[in-house]
């Protein structure tokens, strides 16, 4: 098997300062001619000196009239003075041209009209009062608006003021997106072939990074997809090129696999300045050059794509319009637990990030490059740079916000069991008008509890079974969270069993079947209620863990579970009805099990709280829940009790 | 004269919650399906749930071979394992589809090929190693993005791996926008009816207006001008209620005057809910309703119409496309001078804005709200409350930006007397690439030095005459910057003189002449450079300044005198070359005077002050300077002096 090697990889400081030197920031697109209309959000290409003034002529600025100041000297209270209208005033309205030999405008209040031909004053006036002054806002000839200036709504209205009706500014860049793999298919095309077949992917990270361009300003022009073959990716290449495009993006092919052509192309067709840049998502990164163009090699894996289109595109795309990248907002944040990192390479962590009481709160996802969901779900990413090992829990540490400020302080942090309601309280919220967002961490029962003893959720989500007391949360609370007083919210009952394929070709009746030499199952993780009430289960009916194929192997969600059913990775797991019921396998159901929400009583006066709880109280969340099937929602939202 | 009085003046929180009660948070626009691709920035009107899992198939996560996991059990460092190719492992490349039968991928970094049918191994893999899983991404029907949800570049990925293809989002508000006023003229009319005559005005806040809703992604309509006649009025609003508008703005005639007929017209049909709100600018805003719909009332002066928007149109906006209206940045600043303000109005006052040293200073700008300058110009807005009488000096207050918050540290402060190529240090600055705004306030030399002695600017700009000693600036940089130590920098040597319309029509040969009673003069305002000299040639002459009609009229800019000279305000007054150049007005010359800025020695190390200092001292720079008239560059930039 053929594999190229990365040239020697670069730190990511390295490979910008060798990028960056290659497209300065004085590089430029071409300037164009555009009408004031349409200059909003553009950026000058030239300084704009004012053609006219403004105002273009003495105004008056008030409603009243206008007299000859000279004429109202010596005005008193106690000498009141009768003007003639037609000859010593005229009545002028704001904005009005200031008559022919009159200086001075008396507002209307300040004028007492006598009869029709006739006003009397009280007080003098003096010499341009309450007039606008030609050129008293712009004065012909005046700088407007210097070079490199982005052009906002205010700056659209002076440009006309000042006589300016048409203006340079730099194009947009325009960016060549070109997909290649021959896995890929267009989204397009599920509808004519139907559903997606085995080693097709549908391409999306054409889409993300137009949008990206488009975010930067940047006209995005996203090619066909070209197959794995070195001939068609140079002729794309080519194609691009040779187009009007300022910059061309080629994804994926950049990292070093026996298919990846990319690098090669480009150093044939142009020079490779960097391949392989030491940072995590986004090691395969290629800058090159091909006649002069800057040419990027994005990583294959989504995540690894944007990261590198944030380090390297985005900034280029702003400074060839004359404008710096935004900087973003950074915020301080505590991880809620310990994050290893690699020395020697720069690590982004997306991060679920939620205020929870003083402290600011972030959770790591899974570093998986290839998962969309760590982006969509993460409120910020975690930078660790290269020479640290990572960061340890309840360090300090600053993260780049992919939300609103705002946001994180309207996020509700519910962390442990997995539900599917869960998901609903977030739609549900949003749908009521709420700016709130739920994020939820998926790390069972006892990991909720864990997290809000240690502060770092709102919100627990558990059913933790006491085999004993057959009661519900209640000793688990008093053991974990001793000295933190909690109430306990009712948000479902809901059926656990066993997940099994559709028709159930295994003939699978109940738990004994597990032990059974033709199953395999899949478990959930240790510490999960599920977990608790599956090893219940099997102790009451005398079955060893050992016996039961699989038991080892352990998921975190019970769609996971579900998925893995579907897939045939596994026979049967134990897990919620309405994940069977989603994926449409078949159910056998085992108990009715009680699901709470466990708040810090100290947090409920939290207005998200509250809003939160209100909406579990809804009717139409009920009706939610019990369309998903295998939901008792008749107590949702009820206070239970209060511990501690 | 007929006047319309205001219904009760509201106070703008009264007025928000009349309007907002009224239009509130849970009103939307119709919902519109759109495809995916167009899905950037949208805000989706129905909760999105996944129609495919991501992946679709069990995948390889890395480069290698994919194998049984239970053939590989037991193998070490020092068993090592030959695999067959074709039958116990197969190579396999990222995202290709794991082969039946196989459940776990060896990396090819841990593959030692032997031939090329075999392989070794030297470490065992486990099931399910470096698989990308079905479903592990995203699981069908799971809850993707919830409602009321803004769609960022990621989320058009998830949404295209999760099978969504198009989907439902809120559809863009429409505005109209109706423009009305007899004095009107469309920009477009320029060019066929040549120069703008006396009593007409470009209208200009129909597209700053359009520009605030394009960025509040609504989409404007602007209607052609309407004249200021009811029946015109109402035809406009008219077809406007009965158009598929979400929101109509009618600019303006909301205020009081005898044209005024907006507030009748809307009255007649619809309902006025608020005409008149205690703020300002802004006062003159309604807020009404026609047939269900929101129509507002804007104010005539463009400052007005801006800040009324943002109070009113700007909040509803949002909240009917589901989302809610960005925060703002808000920053704490000192103002640099008192700023009283009215008991019982709100006052919006536009600021300057720059980090001088530890201080942020904000320093008011004009509070014309004909002056679109004042908004071009100005960094930030200070609010001053109802109930309070203004700020003094230093007492802390909030501004909310209008640039980024990163510019107001790039901001370099220039304050004292005005020069015009301080406009030119602006753009040569901005060319060169800099991300640096240069904000000057023209307050004359004297208020230079003071606002360098209360640490309110970085630089001051002076051009201050000792009598005595015929030296510029030293004397009184000793009198009244005691104890700063400060360097000197030759910024310009100019031509002082008088200014005087074209073809000297008065015949005006000289400084005598302005005694003679067919003159009279336009002076420049106490403590500024060009005062101090134009009283010093008057006293060398014996001129007394009682003799010279005019002498008591101020104005603060060079430019400023010439336009008085223009428009026949006055027939001369004293001022440098360039601006009698720049309008084309005739010049006596009195003096070349010599133009320094004036730095503390300990900001030169301020590396946007080093920036603007070599900017001053390019060739580029003294070419545009010459290229003025009047104007001696040959010094620009050298050091002078260290004072103090």
């Amino acid at each position: 098997m053929k594999r190229h090697v990365y040239l020697a990889m670069k730190t990511l400081e390295e490979a910008r300062e060798l990028f960056f030197s290659r497209f300065g920031s004085d590089l430029r697109t071409g300037a164009e001619d555009i009408s004031v209309e349409e200059s909003l959000g553009r950026v000058t290409a030239a300084p704009i000196f004012a053609k006219m003034s403004a105002p273009t002529y003495h105004s008056a600025a008030m409603d009243g009239i206008a007299v000859r100041a000279e004429h109202t000297y010596g005005t008193t209270e106690r000498n009141p003075k009768t003007l003639k209208i037609g000859e010593e005033a005229l009545w002028i309205n704001t904005g009005h041209a200031l008559p022919d030999g009159f200086n001075s405008v008396i507002m209307v209040e300040k004028v007492h009209q006598v009869d029709e031909q006739h006003v009397e004053i009280r007080s003098p006036s003096y010499p341009w009062q309450h007039i606008r002054k030609v050129g008293e806002d712009i004065v012909t000839t005046q700088l407007l608006l210097p070079q490199n200036h982005l052009i906002r709504s205010y700056d659209v209205g002076a440009l006309v003021a000042a006589g300016i009706f048409s203006l340079q500014v730099w194009q947009r860049p325009k960016v060549v997106i070109i997909p290649t793999g021959s896995e890929l298919i267009h989204h397009g095309d599920i509808k004519t072939q139907g559903p997606v077949k085995k080693n097709q992917i549908i391409e999306y990270n054409s889409l993300i990074l137009a949008g990206l361009v488009r975010e930067c300003h940047g006209i995005p022009i996203i090619y066909d997809i070209v197959s794995d073959l070195e001939g068609n990716i140079k002729d794309a290449l080519n194609n691009a090129i040779d187009s009007d495009a300022d910059l061309v993006i080629i994804n994926a092919g950049s990292s070093a696999g026996s298919k990846d052509y990319t690098a090669n192309v480009i150093g044939e067709m142009g020079e490779v300045l960097v391949h392989g840049v030491a940072m995590m998502p986004g090691k395969p990164t290629i800058l090159g050059t091909i006649k002069g163009k800057p040419v990027i090699g994005n990583p294959g894996y989504t995540v690894s794509a944007t990261l590198s289109f944030q380090q390297f595109v985005k900034p280029l795309l702003f400074s060839l319009q004359g404008h710096k990248q935004p900087k973003g907002t950074f915020i301080k944040v505590r991880p809620s637990r310990d994050i290893p990192s690699k020395l020697g390479i720069e690590e982004f962590i997306r991060a679920n990030i939620g205020r929870v009481g003083q402290k600011t709160v972030a959770t790591p996802l899974p570093r998986a490059a290839g998962s969309i969901t760590t982006l969509t779900r993460a409120e910020g990413i975690l930078r660790i740079p290269a020479l640290s090992e990572g960061v340890s829990q309840d360090e300090e540490i600053e993260a780049e916000l992919l939300v609103d400020e705002e946001e994180i302080l309207n996020t509700v942090v519910i962390i442990g069991s997995h539900d599917i309601t869960i998901d609903i309280i977030a739609d549900e919220v949003r749908r009521r008008g709420h700016n709130i967002r739920i994020s939820s961490g998926n790390v069972g029962s006892l990991g909720g509890l864990m997290a809000l003893r240690k502060g770092t959720c709102h919100i627990a989500g558990s059913h933790l079974l006491d085999t004993e007391t057959g009661e519900y949360n209640i000793s688990y609370i008093k053991r974990y969270l001793k000295g933190v007083k909690v109430s306990l919210f009712h948000l479902v009952m809901r059926d656990q069993g066993l997940i099994i394929a559709k028709g159930n070709p295994k003939r699978i009746e109940g738990i004994e079947d597990l032990t059974r030499d033709d199953i395999t199952m899949i478990n959930r993780q240790a510490g999960s209620g599920t977990r608790v009430l599956f090893d219940y289960k099997l102790e009451k009916q005398g079955i060893k863990p050992e016996s039961i194929e699989g038991y080892d192997n352990e998921e975190f969600t019970h769609m996971a579970v579900a998925v893995d059913v579907l897939s045939g990775a596994a026979d049967c797991g134990m897990g919620i009805f309405a994940a069977a019921k989603a994926l449409d396998l078949d159910f056998i159901p085992l108990e009715r099990e009680q699901y709470d929400l466990i708040i810090p009583s100290s947090m409920l006066d939290n207005p998200n709280i509250k809003v939160a709880l209100e909406t579990i109280n809804t009717g139409h969340f009920r009706e939610r829940v019990k369309a998903l099937g295998g939901y008792d929602p008749s107590k949702s939202g009820q206070f239970w009790m209060e511990i501690g």
